[in-house]
Order: structure tokens, then C-alpha cells, then sequence
């Protein structure tokens, strides 16, 4: 379940009109900016930036971009964009790190629905003109392009019937390519990019029964390999997205070396989605609600966003 | 261009009704089935089974199917599914053939638009619960698993860009690819699954300048491989759809041994698309007419279902 909280009466005219009135003359009134942005949805946030847009005839994402800065500016410049958009642009941003691992893209691929994947790649020609899977294969090479294009590409059967059979007989090929330390055979790949969630899940289940043990531990954690560290970010996502993204956030909520925009990303992406139940295994596995920790954590109109996207009243 | 021909006042439930009454008695008419079907665009096909649905209590598909036989039956049953419907059947049907090589299903991967392949990887989770590249992954193996999975996965970008640059150095690696028979290097992979269609065609065009012979002719024709009739397939669609089209009819259109299953798929699947452009290039490279050659190799309700098809006038 979401967890920002909408208002029952408000009008989309005025939110553009509030925005305005806070960019205007001496500094910002952020907290204004807050009070409206955080508390509308995709599809209301769409309709301010027309309504400002036709009343100002002015861009309003630039516009914040001139107002705002740091954290804050990015939380809320990633908050507007409409949801396929923004995954695009994580997933360009990701591809232009030069690290040889991208667990984002990964993320992004494994924990959207199969139609909010298409969507996403639609995005990501509008806003780049060429293809999602085009910038990872020119980003990436060898086993790990094959299992990351395997990924972003794949559209996923939808439906909840689960063929048993089959998941106790690739539970068992997943157990002998990783006892043979054979990550990167074929089948392994064609499992993890062409079975349904619901498939794999059971896959996953069955391999735990079998083993003992959960086959994302059974993945050794001293390969230092990218494509090893990106088979296990998948298995993760699929195997359950919500307790991937609990450990994304208690990773990222330290004290020293908070990670803000990983804080950003799963909060801002979740937060019409799924947040409320990420909250609750958070405070299951924490012993601390989420909001405290983010408290902690962040500052200034940076932390009072990200409160709002949690579900603070206004 | 299109080839059918649609009158410009017909009514819907008259149809429905139309072809009621050639299904009932004593045989078929069959002639009244074609005058109505043979000149109805996807959208009144699917409002005719709509409306014979509401006044009969019957599925159209259903009734047809018992009341017609043979090629003629397969030509009116391809012809009246949904366009997107229609290919995840025709992929379904290539992909239980025994063979290894899918020429088929790399025609409908290359051929139709990118948003058309989004909407027959749809069609194929309705129809079959699962999709087609998970279909296709365990039909397949190894190289030309990968060749598959790639095409059918695509979602190219689709604007008009070309890099001039990239066309060239793609083109020399694709002409070092042959030349070394390293047909199945990662890379050959790469460049025809992600690249769009304008890129490919440029590079192609740049192979042949360079190497005075189409890429096409320089792979190997005695190679017995599947892979490289896979690879070959793609090539000749992602170049040029249409002279694609024209050569599987003529290889089909022969006097013995006509292969009326590819007749019925080139002139079903673009009738309403560009068959009018193929019948061009099929008059030029022939020197006649392609209702002529219809006319010389078919007979009965599948030919004259066939040349409504091509154009004839009611």
C-alpha cells in the first residue's frame, strides 16, 4: 500500500498558483512547495505542471531547478517526474556510472511490473532516442550484459499459475550451476529473465526446502565478479522486493555515510506503491519505525520532504 | 500501402447477419463470406464478432470453423483474429514445429513496428499464460537461443536518427565478424537485437559500400547451421522488409509444390499494411502481376478469399 496522503478537497489550479507564489520574490518558501507537492499523486502532480505551465508559460520542473538545491532539489525533481520517466532516468543515470555493476537497473527491472517495464522503455526512447536495452549493451559486456539485457527486455507472464514441477526441476539446475560455480550457464540466465515472479518464487522456495538454506546466501559474497554481485541483486528483487528494498534503506540509513539518493529512490519510487508495507518489515527488522530512522538521518526541507512521501499528515 | 478494399457504406449487424445466413442450411456460402469478410478492416472484423457474438449466442471463430475446411479455412481464420492476436498464434504455431531454425517467428520480430511487437508479447500472455521468450528460450539453445530471445525481446528505438560513425565501424565489425566465421560473436548479437532500423539499414548500406556485396549474400550459404539461417532471416527483414515479403512468395508461389502456408501469412498479415508496395516489387522483380501468380497456384474459396485480399474490386 501507498503511503502519501492526499487531501479530499484542493484544486489543481491553486496548487500551480501556491507553487508560483513560493518561487517568487526573496528565497523559497520550501515548505509551501512541500505541503503541495508531497501530498498529490502522479496524476495530479502531471495536471499542476500543465496548469502551471498554461498559466506562467513557464517550465515548472526548470523552474525548480532554479529554486531548490541539494538533496531536496533532487528528491523533488525525481517526486514530479511521472513515474515511467523518472525509472528512465534513474536507469540512464545509473548506465553513465562507471562502475562495471548496476544494481539500480536492476532494480528497476526486477521489482516493476511487466507493464510498467514497457512503459519505462517508451520513456526511455522519449527522453534519450534509442533504446533501454541499446545503452546497457553498449555499457556492458560478456555474461553480465546477457543477464542485465536479459532483464530490462524481458516482459514476464503476469498470472499466478505456478507450474510445480518445473520449480523443483530448475530449484535443482539452480543448485548444480551454483555448486559447480557455473553463474553464468545459460539456463541459469534464461531462468532468472524469462520466468514469471510468481514461477520463480516458487523456484526459490523449492531451492530452500532442497537446501537448507536461501539461494541468494548460497551465492558466495567473496566473488568480487560484477556479474555474480548483479545475479544476486536480481534474485533478491524477485524473490521478494519488499524485504530488497527494507535492506537498500537500512544499508543507506546510517548515520555516517547516509545515502541520500538511494533514501531518495526507494522512497520517492515506493511511495505511491508499496511503502507502507516496506515500512512495516523495516520497523519488524529494525525495531524502529522507519520515519525515526529517517529523521535521524536527514535534515533541514531535504527531511521534511521525504517525511511527507512517508505519510505524515499534513 | 494497404491492398483491401473496404465499401464506403456497409453496416455492421447487417454483416453479422450476412454471414449467419451463409452458415446455415444445407452447405456454406462461401462466396457471401468473402464479400463481406475479404472487405472489412481489423476494426470491423473485431465489431462483427462482436455483434454476431450479441445476436447469436455464438463465437463467429467457432461457427467458421466448423462450417469451412482447409486452406480456405486457415486464410479466413488468420485473417479475421486480431492483428496482434493473429501473430502470437502464427509464433505459437512456428514454435512447436520440430525444426530448430524459426523463420516465422524472426519475420515477426523484425517486421512489424516496435510498439506491434509490445502488443503480440500481450497477446501471447492472454492466449498462452506465459511469454514468448520464455516460450522461445525453451524451444531453443545456445546461439541461436540468444539470437532469438534477443529479437523477439527487442523494443527498438523507432525515430529517423542515424550515427553515420557508428554505422561505419559496425559495419567493419560485422564484415571482420563474417570474415573470421565468427557469426555468433557476442557483438553480431548485439548490433542486430538493440540497434533501430534506420541504424541497421545505414550499417548494411556501409557494408555493402565497403565490401561492394550485400551482407546478406556474404554469409555462408552452405552453412547447415541454424544459427546463421537465423541470423540471415533477420538481416534480409531488418533491411528491407518489403523485398523480404516479395521473395517468400515467390519461392512459395510455385506451380508444384506451393507452400500455401506462406502465401496466406505474407498476404494476411499485410493486406492491411503494405502489401500494395510488395505486389510492386513482386510486378519488377517478375514480370507479372502478383494476383496472376495467385490465380496460376491456388484455386477455389482460398483464391478468390486470397485476391479479395490483394485488392479486387467487389
Amino acid at each position: 500500500m501507498a503511503t502519501i496522503v492526499v487531501p479530499k478537497h484542493f484544486s489543481i489550479q491553486e496548487d500551480a498558483e501556491t507553487i508560483r507564489k513560493a518561487c517568487e520574490g526573496w528565497g523559497t518558501d520550501e515548505k509551501a512547495i512541500i505541503a503541495v507537492l508531497g501530498h498529490r499523486n502522479a496524476v495530479q502532480r502531471k495536471q499542476i505542471r500543465q496548469a502551471y505551465e498554461d498559466l506562467y508559460q513557464e517550465d515548472l520542473i526548470k523552474r525548480l531547478e532554479k529554486e531548490l538545491s541539494g538533496d531536496f532539489e533532487r528528491a523533488v525533481y525525481r517526486w514530479i517526474l511521472d513515474p515511467a520517466d523518472r525509472d528512465a532516468v534513474l536507469a540512464n543515470v545509473e548506465l553513465r556510472k562507471s562502475s562495471d555493476e548496476h544494481p539500480v537497473l536492476v532494480e528497476i527491472s526486477c521489482t516493476r511490473s511487466p507493464e510498467e517495464l514497457l512503459c519505462i522503455r517508451r520513456a526511455y526512447h522519449a527522453r534519450y532516442k534509442r533504446s533501454l536495452e541499446e545503452e546497457v549493451s553498449d555499457k556492458t559486456k560478456g555474461e553480465t550484459r546477457q543477464l542485465l539485457v536479459g532483464l530490462v527486455t524481458a516482459f514476464r507472464y503476469d498470472g499466478d499459475e505456478v507450474n510445480t514441477k518445473l520449480a523443483k526441476s530448475e530449484a535443482e539446475e539452480l543448485h548444480e550451476a551454483i555448486k559447480d560455480k557455473k553463474f553464468n550457464h545459460e539456463d541459469v540466465i534464461k531462468i532468472l529473465t524469462t520466468r514469471s515472479k510468481m514461477q520463480l518464487q516458487a523456484t526459490f522456495n523449492c531451492y530452500r526446502e532442497a537446501q537448507g538454506s536461501s539461494i541468494a546466501k548460497n551465492l558466495p559474497t567473496d566473488a568480487k565478479e560484477e556479474y555474480v554481485a548483479t545475479l544476486r541483486v536480481a534474485i533478491r528483487c524477485l524473490k521478494d522486493s519488499k524485504k530488497y528494498f527494507e535492506k537498500v534503506l537500512r544499508n543507506s540509513l546510517k548515520r555516517l555515510g547516509t545515502d541520500e539518493d538511494a533514501i531518495t529512490r526507494v522512497i520517492v519510487t515506493r511511495a505511491e506503491k508499496d511503502l507502507k508495507d516496506i515500512k512495516e518489515v523495516y520497523q519488524k527488522r529494525n525495531s524502529m519505525p522507519l520515519e525515526e530512522a529517517v529523521d535521524n538521518c536527514t535534515s533541514g526541507d531535504y527531511k521534511d520532504m521525504l517525511l511527507s512521501l512517508l505519510g505524515n499528515e499534513l
